[in-house]
């Protein structure tokens, strides 16, 4: 598959529909870093890039779209929906927690959430297909959603990205694999899971997708059991490098951002800068280093 | 004065010091606006350009330095006192309340909490001047910290700033005084303070600063019971357009950048945008905004 050209004809298909967000550069706990705000994305994530390019591409039926989520996913198709005038449905996890559940009331989609874990509600999301024959959209393993995140990264190069290093959080690995599909290996990119929730990590090590347990502070929104089967081709093809970082870790490139910048993110939106700050990631001396700042979707919201 | 030459001073001084903050396009609650995220700079608010420049600009006696603040600017000095090696010394009133007091706890400075308000915390500093001969740091009303806080508006214009309209907060009038001092009338200004804050607004009523009773959700940090004579003398120059927003629009500017921008900023910091939020400016058709969100150090702290 072509990436560059699908990610292109994506960023066509939804400029208008989604921000440019801003890029910045400065330094984090001592470490220079060129930062993206990609939280300040519509819905509070990158997820809304592949909303749109999905919906947009279609074809939808009279029937709508369906989506599971663990919520930034669901609320980013929820708001797409909307603004397109589509009906939508979507089934998130009890783990989604009251602001993801609240962001995706507030769009007017019709929302169902199961009990457990993503896995669960794609069941329920797969089923709902079935049924009623709405177009599902995969929250990450699916072309349309990867090219569409991928424009993230074809953004910031377009706003002069100076790194030698991308370093990306990962869950399914929409974002993750978009990224690799547009850079395709002309930049390092540092793939970063909690080691509470690492299937790309552990797809790596097995040369295949398998099941992994999800738990911890990101997990409603990297908690994906199974790594896609895109991101995973890709990563082994370009050599992305995998590393998994503690909760504490997490949680404490939460308080940097907040503390020496004033941006709040949630747990998976802090989880790539939290890889410099354990030494889950050492740069060599001099090299150049860029965080993409993915979510922002905290709860309890703040204000 | 030639305010224009004292910026680019200033801007010359305070490079490597200060961060070059982000700016964005895109839409809140239905305006389209470019705001400059300046909340992001060092100590949560562009008062570390007026810092930075005054130390810098020195001299410093032995005795180190003394500032008065509501808050945010104590935090910006004691900041950079720490950075360039000097010994601080910073009293604020009570209101600053808990974030803006443990921020300058953090810097090392020696910090003495003052019954009443920034003005009780500017007789302190005054006095403790007269006892040690330490350098009294303004928060708004001296040439240094003007033409340092002129430096925001200057990088604005130098990363493109496409607007005829720019909407500020106003407190004391360091930042309001600074780009006016910087824009010279190039473009039209509109001073936004709190209905119950209003010293700007009294002054150029009564053609003078006049004392005003303050208070209201943003009072530590736009709580100065008088106008900077500075900054009146160029808001009269100028022909600044002067704003009042009750603290309802405030609360709920400071709900629109969160929800539909993940951005979170103490009241102040969402004062400018207020004014457009409840028609205390009402723009012309076409005519494009610029807000600035100035700070960011709210109480309690989200993590």
């Amino acid at each position: 598959m072509n990436w560059q050209a699908a990610i292109e004809a994506a960023a066509n298909r939804i400029s208008g529909h989604v921000r440019r967000t801003p890029v910045a550069d400065l330094t984090l706990a001592g470490h220079p870093v060129t930062i993206k705000l990609e939280h300040m994305q519509h819905t509070g994530t990158f997820k809304a890039r592949g909303a749109f390019n999905a919906l947009i591409q279609g074809p939808v039926p009279d029937g709508g779209v369906v989506a599971a989520s663990g919520g930034n996913h669901g609320a980013a198709v929820a708001y797409a929906a909307a603004q397109l005038g589509i009906p939508a449905q979507i089934f998130v996890p009890e783990i989604a927690g009251p602001a993801k559940i609240a962001l995706i009331e507030r769009s007017g989609a019709n929302l169902t959430v199961v009990p457990g874990a993503y896995a669960d509600a794609l069941d329920a999301a797969l089923a709902h297909e079935a049924r009623t024959g709405a177009m599902q959209v995969h929250a990450y393993d699916s072309p349309a959603t990867l090219a569409g995140q991928g424009t993230c990264l074809r953004e910031w190069e377009d706003q002069g990205l100076d790194a030698d290093t991308v370093l990306i959080a990962v869950g399914g690995g929409g974002l993750l694999g978009g990224s690799m599909g547009w850079l395709n290996g002309r930049r390092r990119v540092v793939a970063v899971e909690p080691e509470t929730s690492c299937a790309l990590n552990a797809a790596l090590a097995a040369g295949a997708p398998v099941d992994v347990e999800v738990s911890g502070i990101a997990a409603n929104a990297l908690g994906a059991r199974r790594i896609g089967g895109l991101c995973l081709g890709l990563a082994q093809e370009t050599g992305a490098i995998s590393v998994l970082v503690p909760d504490s870790a997490i949680a404490e490139a939460q308080q940097v951002l907040w503390r020496e910048a004033r941006i709040l993110v949630e747990p998976a939106g802090a989880t790539a800068l939290a890889a410099l700050l354990c030494g889950a990631y050492q740069p060599a001396p001099g090299e150049r280093l860029a965080v993409l700042l993915c979510g922002a979707n905290v709860a309890p919201e703040p204000v």
